[in-house]
C-alpha cells in the first residue's frame, strides 16, 4: 500500500476560519488577506491584536473545537481503505494543542486509529509516497510526490502541484 | 549530519522503575521479572493489580515526573552537537501523556528544541541513520542501523546489536 501523509491545520481542520469568525464577532473588524501572503494567516489580523490572536491559539481548547474542511471526512474514509494514511501535524510548538488535536481527529475521523497520528516538530523526519500540506517548509524536504493544499496564505506560491479542495483530492487519489 | 532517532520510555526516561518504587512503597510487594520477558514490564506486576498500574500510567502527570536514565543527558548533549537527533515516542495511545512528555523532555534535556520531538503512533513513519529503542516492534521496519536498548522486558531477545546503557552509547556514537 502506498503511504499518504496528510497535514491537519488548513488541510483537514480549519483554525483560520474559526479565528476569523470569532474575531469578526468580537471586534467587528475584518482581516487583511493580502498580509497573509507572507506565509501565515495570523499576519492577516491587525497588528494591535496579534498578541491576542496568538494567545487564543495557544490556549487549551482552541484546537479541540475546529470546523472540519468540507468533504475531508468522506474522501479520507475512502482513501483509508486504499492507502496507508498518516495524519502528521507540526504541533509540538504548542504543547496545549496535543491532546486537543488527538481528540478532535478521533472524533471527526473515527476510522483513523491513534497509530495513524503523529504530532511532531519537523516533518523532515517522516517519509512516504505522497504528502498533502499547505506549507512549503513541510513539503520542501519530502522524498515523495508533493501536493500543496491551497490556503489563503499560499495563494501566490508557484511551482507546486496543488490540491484546492477535497473533491479534487478524490479525483487524484480515488480515480 | 547523520540522523539518530532516540526513544523515550526505558531509554532516556524510566517509567518502569518509577512504577516499581511506588508499588513497593504502597503495596509492600515486589514484581516478577520473569513475567516481563513477554515484552512488557507491565506484566511483571501481579494480576490483581494490573488495572491499577495501568490507570496510574494513563493518568495525567505520570510521565511528567519520571527519573532520567543515568548518563543520558550528558551523552545526548554531546551527540546533539555531532548528529541530527530526534526524540521519537510512540505516545498517541496515551493522550494524557503528550504534554507531560514534552515538558519532561524540555526540562531535563534543555538543549533539545520542540522541533526535535515527535509523538507518534507507529514508528514505521520515521526514517534516519540510527535508531535506539527498547522495542522490536519499533526497530523492525527501520531502514537504518538498529540498536536494541537493554531493558528488563527485552533481556532474552537475540539477533540485535545492543546498547546496555548511555556510557556504551557514548562509546559508539562519540568515539
Amino acid at each position: 500500500m502506498e503511504r499518504v501523509i496528510v497535514d491537519m491545520d488548513e488541510v483537514i481542520a480549519d483554525p483560520m476560519n474559526e479565528m476569523i469568525d470569532w474575531y469578526r464577532k468580537e471586534y467587528k473588524q475584518d482581516v487583511d488577506w493580502e498580509k497573509m501572503l507572507v506565509g501565515s494567516w495570523l499576519k492577516g489580523f491587525p497588528d494591535e491584536h496579534q498578541q491576542l490572536i496568538l494567545e487564543r491559539l495557544l490556549a487549551p481548547g482552541f484546537f479541540r473545537n475546529l470546523p472540519v474542511m468540507p468533504d475531508s471526512v468522506d474522501v479520507l474514509k475512502e482513501m483509508n481503505q486504499r492507502y496507508e494514511v498518516f495524519i502528521v501535524s507540526a504541533a509540538t510548538e504548542f504543547p496545549n494543542s496535543l491532546k486537543d488535536k488527538m481528540e478532535w481527529l478521533l472524533e471527526h475521523f473515527p476510522f483513523f486509529t491513534w497509530k495513524q497520528i503523529a504530532l511532531c516538530g519537523d516533518k523532515r523526519l517522516v517519509y512516504g509516497d505522497f504528502m498533502i500540506d499547505d506549507h512549503l517548509k513541510n513539503l520542501k524536504y519530502f522524498n515523495g510526490k508533493k501536493y500543496l493544499f491551497t490556503a489563503a496564505h499560499n495563494l501566490t506560491i508557484t511551482g507546486y502541484d496543488r490540491i484546492n479542495n477535497w473533491k479534487e483530492a478524490a479525483g487524484i487519489f480515488l480515480k
